[in-house]
């Protein structure tokens, strides 16, 4: 809940952000309701239906200068990032998010360029991630904490409920089950090398958010730098594939490789992929790559936070809808991902399988 | 769930602590299970049981410099505080605390006087206060994030279990309704004002925690010191309040006039406390205040972070163990709180009831 500590209240140094009052004006009325909210912000904590008998849980944090740059995100851009990557921590267990809460560090003057006001942006960036990502249309934003601090810090904590299904845990791929995947592979890490080198350029033309930077720059660049602020996780995808039998899933948030390493390690099998069911991802990759001088298969294998779903099936399951053939499960006594039945050689970014 | 951000993941900065994988195979043994966790840290999200078919769910954070002093805090002291205060909100509903999650930002060297290990140090004041504070012992720490950044950030969320029972609001007091606290008044407060004292003295004597410093004072001063490290919120009492019939509930956080102002204000009456009855919480606190120079009933009536819970119940309600009567509610046309009847004039640290 907003912290209301009081200016007398004796504590060291200033707990509360100045104009704790007001920022909550602004905040408030932008954050949604939840279709399963039964006591919003404003009480000691929110009460929130869990239809399931169980609730799924997870947390995540966005620190300034670390996850995000102010020069090159908006306070928009952050809300919406912040509630993305909880949301898909949510669907990769197969749940549908139902409630954000959000303890947010803010710093007695904003970082630049951003504005005053930038907590309200900010707000509305968590709204909008629920209000556009289908599958995540019905979650509120329903308790919150603000406090000072050095630096902006947004930790989010994400509620699901699973519907009835089981957990879709990392840990039950079996040999012969088909690995799928859906959302997109590479475009996150190639929108922030777009980023990355303007910024090297030295860039005014970035204060002030993303305004008038994709309208400078050419479309196919532009999609790649939203990709990157504004990640499109398949929430929906994550309940179908639950629904369908997944026998495990995550979310792809540190690169398409060591993530399906993880899911081999979990389940002591070999999550192998298929060079050939990934090039239509590298296809799509590639003409930003050859811009941008990058291997796109690099992108694509080791590329993170587009927070895609990979996901494994038992033989002959239909995927669900927004799923696509990667691979297959085999059998191995070295746990871990494969391309092509091989350990991959070389080429940083993935966990080598089996250490 | 513990962010296994790889070091190659293309970020801005360092985004992960350095070590993470050790601070974590440390920090995870420390985390208690909790009674309704189906599924615990290592996966995308945890999954806990909601036997009640909703989730009462609130969100505080922590920040270095800001709510603690690690010249004057231990990181156990810190892990117990984040905690409490977040058990106490789920308590003030009249819920059974089932489980926290914790975003934990940790900077690339200690803060002084913290030696390396500190994360699994505050893991074990976590556990600490689950296991030792009645009411709390099923709760388990079911996820977490570790991130770097510049200062230490305790970001807790707690769920809770209503077990059948409504929540308990700030806004269902009725005229003629008791007023009863659980827990103590003003002794965090005196206890903060110990060690800013001892501070301001300079004090080589508190690096390295609490160990050396009870022994050299005096026990009553040592007890005040223990209630600001490790506030005692009396848990239990908040799921007894509500099966008692509780009609309004908080926390006590900022201080027991504030906070009954907000209860007045919420619920359109006015909480009229009555000072024959908390005389004996002056009387607990007068040797301090002595000893201090404070005014005893400043510290009772404004002192915030006892985190006790100021409820009401129906008139000719049986209070359930732990509650005493503080006062009695009554009709106003200026809702908030009264001390005997009138607005207590004066003494900061209260909002000006009606205001």
């Amino acid at each position: 809940m907003p912290d209301e500590t009081s200016p007398e209240n004796p504590e060291p140094g200033d707990a509360a952000p100045a104009g704790e009052d007001q920022l909550l004006a602004g905040l408030l009325p932008e954050l949604p309701a939840g279709d399963l909210t039964e006591l919003g912000p404003g009480d000691d904590a929110a009460v929130v239906g869990t239809p399931d008998g169980r609730v799924v849980v997870t947390t995540d944090a966005l620190v300034a200068e670390r996850h995000f740059r102010p020069r090159t995100a908006s306070p928009e851009d952050v809300g919406w990032r912040a509630a993305a990557q909880n949301l898909a921590d949510v669907a990769a267990m197969g749940a549908v998010p139902t409630a954000l809460v959000v303890s947010l560090v803010v710093p007695a003057r904003p970082p630049r360029p951003w504005a005053d006001g930038w907590t309200t942006s900010l707000a509305r960036g968590l709204a909008a991630a629920c209000a556009r990502l289908p599958g995540a249309e019905g979650c509120g934003v329903v308790g919150g904490d603000l406090t000072g601090g050095d630096q902006v810090v947004v930790a989010v904590t994400a509620l699901g409920d699973l519907g009835g299904v089981p957990p879709v845990r990392r840990d039950g791929a079996r040999p012969g089950d088909l690995v799928a995947l859906a959302g997109t592979l590479g475009r996150s890490a190639a929108g922030l090398a777009v980023l990355e080198r303007r910024l090297q350029r030295g860039a005014a033309a970035w204060a002030g958010g993303s305004g008038g930077v994709e309208s400078a720059a050419d479309e196919g660049v532009a999609d790649l730098v939203r990709a990157h602020r504004r990640p499109r996780p398949p929430v929906a995808a994550g309940p179908a594939a639950a629904e369908a039998g997944a026998t495990a899933m995550l979310d792809v948030s540190d690169g398409l490789l060591r993530d399906a390493g993880r899911v081999g390690r979990a389940s002591v099998v070999a999550v192998d992929l298929s060079s050939e069911l990934l090039l239509p991802h590298v296809d799509a990759v590639a003409p930003a790559a050859d811009l941008l001088g990058l291997d796109p298969w690099e992108l694509v294998l080791t590329g993170g936070e587009d927070h895609g779903l990979l996901a494994t099936f038992p033989p002959g399951a239909v995927l669900p809808e927004g799923f696509s053939l990667v691979g297959v499960v085999t059998a191995t006594t070295v746990p871990g991902a494969l391309l092509d039945g091989r350990p991959r050689a070389g080429g940083g970014g993935w966990d080598h399988f089996g250490a």
